[in-house]
């Protein structure tokens, strides 16, 4: 072929490049929104994707089935050098967390590792030491897992989990009512570059005293910024937000700028009606202190007239 | 630091890492072996590591709870190319197959996708197609999920399901008796170069007849291939096995080499009584007729006197 026409042809298949949508073009919540928009759910789901985990109905009465999926991977959610073993941690206190983002107590858990398969043995051996000990930190059993390998590939730790709740403790993101208090738990920003994201305490303990004892309308576990999770909680429950951004707890070091942008708090942001928040700061008091410290960030409202901007966009962002 | 110095640093540490194990140095059995050695189980973990499924007590009476996780990736288990669907239902049919080797009914689905960040929606629409396919097809709902994007990463689909069967159907691996007569589902062999392992059915309607009808002693999904998963199954039931070469049921254009190394067949084995096995055979005949067929082809004994040899190595084997 003349090398004009292979020239052309070229600009033809970059233009046609250039108009079919990639991942990168629109940004995690889209992407999730059409890939399950479709799904059609069977009469056990009583909450299909969107809440932290799913939530399924129980043999045992009174109780629900919870499960949820989460995934790390080398470059964007941990670095190649990174401690084996705060990795491992990692991968198993995020599901923890999500369980705890519904109340929930976990139950199991199955990982599966993807690798290079020139990786160190002793890299995935620390990698399941860190899994295991958040396991048992938490009371949930590893009960199975698979590993893969490809000549060129990030390392993926996958790991999905089992849990379960009574009905009445049951937290969903959608409950939020208007005049209802906006709560969060201990303080946020900074979570990257302290570290924390690798060693962070998923809140299960406080998340369930909190729907033992009180009356939560809605709950979430923050990993993608203030200014992308409550916004996401608020649409859910069909209602704006109003915050007080000088009640925002910051870590040390951090500022409102990176409490908004950083992610990967994984503390608890939840909802209560208003006048039940005296009540709960004293009990909260008695039994936590001030670690994690609760704090009353905002209240839920019918419109957002400053809506929060930044957060982590998956898809979008430049890889951490 | 002198050149010099730095050669002599660049050599040490080559030596160091040539003496590192590395995980194409061991198998995966291997691997899963010091993986999961140490993993302590909670009290309502029936069967950890080893089996198609992990399983669990139920809260409903007479019912136990199963959990399994399943991931394919690109150019280990299918090609850039391929059909996007096709790829889907294969992600998906996998766990199916794992559910139907305990005898159980599958109840949800999570699945986490991750990939280069540059990949086009229209493929990633494609695999949910086929995922949400194969998941109506056997009755599984699929309730979340999670994408993840890097920027060099191959392509990573993982499935996590659960299940539930009762209790007196539930098959183990372990089980197998010295005397039983060994049983395959369907023909094997070329599952890859005929295309089977993209749109292969998952013997879910097979294994609840077979196990609401007679009692199997052992059963197992065939996915590394006869020469490799047989023997593990007879590990794990302390049996060795005799296997006539003859009945081994090959697919056209397939022989007994490949049937022993191809891997990927998605059929069941099994392990009965022997003095079941005529009725078995004629009651199969007039529930499934030919398709699938039934095939018996060996029987458990004591030790092994001629092991079959080959089958699909995770690590050790070139990716495919």
């Amino acid at each position: 072929m003349p090398s004009f026409q292979i020239a052309v042809l070229r600009v033809i298949e970059a233009m046609s490049l250039g108009e079919s949508t990639r991942l990168h073009d629109i940004g995690e919540d889209e992407l999730i929104a059409r890939l399950t928009g479709g799904l059609r759910m069977g009469e056990q789901v009583i909450c299909g994707p969107g809440d932290d985990c799913a939530v399924l109905t129980s043999g045992k009465p009174g109780w629900l089935d919870l499960l949820k999926t989460d995934v790390i991977v080398e470059d964007v959610h941990f670095r190649s050098g990174e401690n084996p073993e705060a990795v491992g941690w990692k991968a198993m206190a995020r599901p923890l967390s999500d369980i705890a983002a519904m109340g929930g107590i976990p139950t199991a858990a199955v990982v599966t590792i993807v690798t290079a398969e020139n990786l160190e043995l002793a890299v995935v051996e620390g990698w399941y030491r860190g899994l295991q000990r958040a396991a048992e930190a938490f009371g949930v059993s590893v009960v199975g897992g698979e590993t893969s390998s490809s000549s060129a590939v990030s390392a993926v730790i996958s790991v999905a989990m089992t849990g379960r709740v009574e009905k009445e403790c049951c937290v969903y993101r959608s409950g939020a009512k208007v005049g209802d208090a906006i709560l969060v738990t201990g303080k946020l920003g900074g979570s990257l570059q302290s570290g924390r994201h690798l060693n962070f305490t998923p809140r299960l303990a406080e998340a369930r005293w909190l729907t033992k004892h009180f009356k939560l309308n809605s709950l979430m576990d923050l990993s993608d910024g203030l200014a992308k999770d409550l916004p996401r909680m608020m649409k859910m429950s069909g209602t704006g937000y109003r915050i007080d951004n000088s009640a925002v707890p910051c870590h040390t070091g951090s500022d409102l700028e990176a409490v908004l942008n950083d992610g990967e708090d994984y503390e608890l942001l939840f909802s209560i009606k208003q006048d039940a928040t005296a009540e709960l700061l004293s009990a909260w008091q008695k039994q936590f202190g001030d670690d994690p410290k609760l704090s009353v960030i905002g209240e839920v409202s019918e419109t957002t007239d400053a809506p929060l901007s930044g957060g982590w966009e998956h898809f979008s962002n430049s890889p951490r």
